[in-house]
């Protein structure tokens, strides 16, 4: 993959200067920030991977302005990476927003031609997986993040949607390829062959890596789920769900950066959440120190993924007792008494399959980040590479359990209970 | 539905006179029916619901004219029918003939805007369904369908396509939308309500209809399977193989008229084909008489369902084995002798999994069939409405039984055993 990208003509990469000519320009954002360019504080911060993003802060309203590069950030223009991503996350963004809008940071400013994104800065908020390196407790977060993926999960299915809206979403996401093959290859085949992009703490995690490489029910279990999650169009999903995809405060959650939405698996982002949280969880050992213990903060965490999925499972079953119109399930058959018993047990049921994804999927997300090309903050920053290691390779036992006993863990606790027991054992 | 459907500009049903004028304009098409427009035989036999369709006939060549019409022929005008099924119906084509050019009528003329396919007209062929009713035995029979099966399925799904070439045909049929919904409506819900368009033996089955429409378990499988029917993008399927579907001679087999064709659930199409032989082998009850007994005839129809999924599976299996390169089990992660054996044990896994689906469509199929609008000749044709409730309860009993316990039936002989022994009992 080396030829340039095809980006519409006009299409210029921003810099602070350029921004603020751009804001000038379109009125409603103009008049948002007050007006005076000379009053307008634009920094840009993309830390990220992906892409240009400016903040831009005046003294009557601040915004964001996030801009597609024709190439992966972090690895430069020799990754050519479609700027059409932006079209994406546009929509989804304004699809979470119908449904959850104190959820997602609110959209200004959408222009096509420059893959920009204008919206909602939020401050004082920092991304969740930082605050959850720093040990910082969020009172409101499975009640906020269950809301979120029951939301916008439920309303996006065809529990909800007619076929035909259905079927629009469908298509309209069908395009998002590149993005869709980039999780194919890095979450679920990479991490399980010998792969260029692949890396790991050396040599402490050598010998697991090869374990993985050569481990045959961990590599089915890996591409049944990729099949899942290649052939399943159950929902308009995020993407990419991880602990970096929310903006937090103690009083606020918003989830950003849905680029890789398209509609797909449930259990995906629900998995992705959870796996983040898990990889938080075995994290912990290497930032803690005799001031800092996190003894407590480890078992507050196990309480956030039990929470987030049983406040999800609930919020979801009461959605589809009390919004169902859309093409399954067919509320009209099931009126008579007998139907409606049947159907509440089907609803449980259902809940099981999308349970045993989103752990198959957390375990894919979990290894991925320790294996594969792109790793998490949580583990990263632990310096001790031996300390490191043995975080990872926790996380990693804990990872393979999720993805081969998926159908088997009937609830939230035997998971957590699994990581507890892992977190116990010299490894 | 009655506002008259969008036709592009010039668009103009044909008649026999038209037709030929049609055809003398397209260079290709008169230069293959030999040049000479008063040489021309042509005449419409649109006898189904949909279409208009003519034979044309030449000393040199013969070809069949397909036009959409844009409303439901045997209703009329007052449901509208979208003409853009016909785009669906060719490309759909392109694809089978790529696979399976022996089993799919050739194309030779494609009109977007008139919303015509003119292909070849196939003959001594006649309808499968008509053969059956006939009594009439095809040698070739199961090796054709189980080949057409196994070859459109595997090489549409992700097994074999790369996930772009694989998200292409998603977004592309995802605006088949109007013919999914008529599958959804007429297969998984109409005939488990009170519906206007239902029609079933009366008084004879209104007792099984009420039952049916109170039947809590039945109607939870039905829309398991329809909502396996709207979100499992599995691969590029027929959408409506019924035997009404195959033309047939002793020698030669051809599946014709995917206009409902979109990236759906496998098990869909094999499942249309099984419920289809099961009617027929209930119905012959209707045809038999002294001079035509059809005990053995009944017994060569369920060798039939027995060898199309035996050697769909089969097929399916070693196209898999030999060809796979798609997305989905990604080869080189399978080339340790111990992932190979795992990825055998998957393959067989994986079918098992297909066929729960087949039995599952098939027994949707069949119900749809007798308590829904579309009815089968094979039926339809028994004239002592006694005898033909008769038959249409025994499908209907083997109709429920497959939807219901399509995960627990392990053998397709365990299915066609079934048949049997309800045959044998008293309804």
């Amino acid at each position: 993959m080396t030829a340039p990208l095809y980006t519409p003509p006009g299409y210029q990469a921003l810099t602070a200067e350029t921004a603020a000519t751009y804001l000038e320009k379109i009125p409603t954002l103009q008049k948002l920030l007050g007006g005076e360019r000379k009053n307008w504080k634009i920094r840009e911060v993309g830390d990220g991977n992906l892409n240009l993003v400016f903040i831009v802060e005046s003294p009557d309203f601040s915004v964001v302005i996030k801009q597609a590069l024709p190439y992966v950030r972090m690895v430069g223009e020799s990754w050519p990476f479609p700027i059409e991503r932006s079209y994406f996350e546009h929509e989804a963004l304004k699809e979470q927003y119908l449904h959850v809008p104190h959820l997602v940071p609110k959209v200004h400013h959408f222009d096509h031609d420059q893959a920009l994104i204008v919206m909602d800065y939020l401050h004082p908020h920092i991304i969740l997986r930082k605050g959850l390196i720093q040990g910082i407790r969020y009172p409101k977060l499975s009640a906020d993040i269950s809301n979120f993926l029951a939301q916008t999960l439920f309303k996006t299915s065809d529990l909800y949607l007619s076929s035909a809206v259905k079927k629009a979403k469908i298509k309209y996401f069908a395009d998002n390829t590149i993005l869709c093959k980039v999780t194919e290859d890095l979450v679920f085949t990479d991490p399980y062959k010998i792969a260029e992009l692949n890396r790991w703490t050396k040599p402490q995690l050598d010998a697991t890596a090869a374990r993985f490489r050569a481990d045959a029910e961990l590599k089915i279990a890996a591409q049944e789920l990729k099949l899942k999650f290649t052939s399943s169009a159950e929902a308009l999903i995020h993407g990419d769900l991880h602990t970096g995809s929310f903006m937090v405060t103690e009083t606020d959650t918003k989830a950003i950066d849905p680029e890789f939405a398209f509609v797909g698996p449930m259990g995906f982002d629900v998995g992705a959440v959870l796996a983040n949280l898990f990889l938080s969880y075995f994290s912990q050992e290497g930032h803690e120190t005799p001031q800092d213990p996190r003894a407590e903060y480890r078992e507050w965490l196990l309480s956030q993924v039990e929470e987030i999925w049983t406040l999800f499972r609930q919020k979801f079953i009461t959605l589809w007792e009390k919004k169902a119109k859309g093409e399954g399930f067919a509320p009209e058959l099931f009126t008579d008494s007998a139907s409606t018993q049947a159907l509440r047990e089907k609803r449980k049921n259902f809940l099981a399959g999308i349970f045993a994804d989103s752990l198959g999927f957390a375990g894919m997300k979990i290894n991925r980040r320790i294996l594969g090309l792109a790793h998490v903050e949580d583990l990263e920053s632990i310096k001790n590479p031996d300390l490191r290691a043995r975080c990872e390779k926790k996380a990693l036992k804990l990872g393979r359990y999720l993805a081969i006993h998926r159908s088997s863990i009937h609830t939230i606790d035997q998971a957590t209970n699994e990581a507890r027991l892992i977190f116990s054992e010299e490894v």
